[in-house]
């Protein structure tokens, strides 16, 4: 891994957990939407001051891969790379990982929408931000 | 029970249950919300037309006395009924059931504010939809 | 559509938005998955009692693709049949509609294990309901 | 505040929020459990272990006081301590502050139950653990 891949930690709640006695396959999208915002944030994108300034960053695609499962009390790191951006679609790749075990991989597109939910060019603070890191990592 | 108490019927979701292996005790509070709101659309109280007009109704207060767990998949009654009303707040009450058998009650209480957060006097439409309640039932 | 296509009606809850006043991406895995277990409850597949007899189906792969946006208090269908079906997986398609405005698409593919989280081939309950389905249709 | 509180953090997750652009209530109730579960821990009551054995801790009653908004993104403070325990019967006190503002108060009940869902005195684990706790602080 590079410095291109942050990284957040999840501890898994008891009420994430199905009565599989193992965390419920939809919380995988929230928590990478959790590590997707905390680093958006480090990079200096305020997901709250954005949606403040009208713009909104709708999910278009998401997509996760689950090879193990995940326990409750389990303390996982959530991974998160730029993938793929163009002026109007940014993706991005995350992979659940437990003690260096992958437990999945995920990846989600958004857009940009203006109040009127038209489709506008992804802000100037989400490109620069995507610039600033110029070599994504791909698992 | 008479015609002021509503009900409506919940199917227990896989992800809403927990590895104990019954529905996670937070979904009752959801469950409740969508009583509310249903049958406040039923009165005539469109609450997402509520909200564009600029009212909110947080709620202030809940509370959920468990009696017997629920079980994934099980279908469940959810009554609701108005318990108290004043210009500032409103009060709901609620049962939980399976079968006529009594899972949980709860209440909750809300008040109304403008988009500046200050609290409002209930708007007129939830004051008439209380008034058409003359006589309140409390389990 | 045919008879292979099930549907089953969502209301969208106030607690599945978001603050971007749309219902939160990762719903529609919840809402699909209720449209398999009540579908396979329909054909004589009750996943309960499956759980009992020691099998579970766990969700090795999801996507989602959004189109359109979902708002509170919406009546949605939520589509589903069998798509692809082997010994050991068996892969679903999901169509999230709203007065016929197709909202998102969504594919869902689940294996069978042991109470020891041994993958075993799917159960012939589960078989057989596939077998019953001769003509699984595609979007 | 004495040492008989426990404190954990909580990020507010977007998909914690709802369309009044605020955190939806039923979360209050998953956060008091994860500061819960999480002090626990701390203390020796491995809650995942406990449950292994054959012991669960239904909640049995739940209220929660809200006095002010909590906001996406938000830093909060999950405060934790042990209000009133018999043989049968252990109450937990929370609030949830945000820059020590309060934002809201809670208490939960919980009561143990063996696989057959028949009541059982708490167990020693989980009363040495209050034992430990000699002077329990009410707000």
């Amino acid at each position: 891994m590079t410095q291109n891949v942050s990284t957040i930690e999840i501890r898994v709640r008891y009420a994430e957990t199905d009565q599989m006695g193992v965390a419920h396959h939809a919380n995988y999208l929230i928590w990478c939407e959790q590590a997707r915002t905390d680093h958006m944030r480090a990079l200096g994108v305020n997901y709250r001051e954005l949606e403040q300034s009208g713009i909104r960053l709708p999910v278009v695609d998401a997509s996760v891969r689950y090879r193990a499962l995940a326990y409750y009390d389990a303390l996982l790191d959530v991974l998160w790379w730029v993938g793929r951006a163009s002026s109007r679609l940014v993706s991005f790749g995350y992979a659940v990982e437990r003690n260096s075990d992958l437990l999945a991989t995920a990846t989600t597109s958004l857009i940009a929408i203006d109040p009127n939910r038209a489709v506008q060019h992804l802000p100037d603070q989400i490109r620069e931000c995507l610039i600033a890191i110029p070599d994504p990592v791909r698992l």
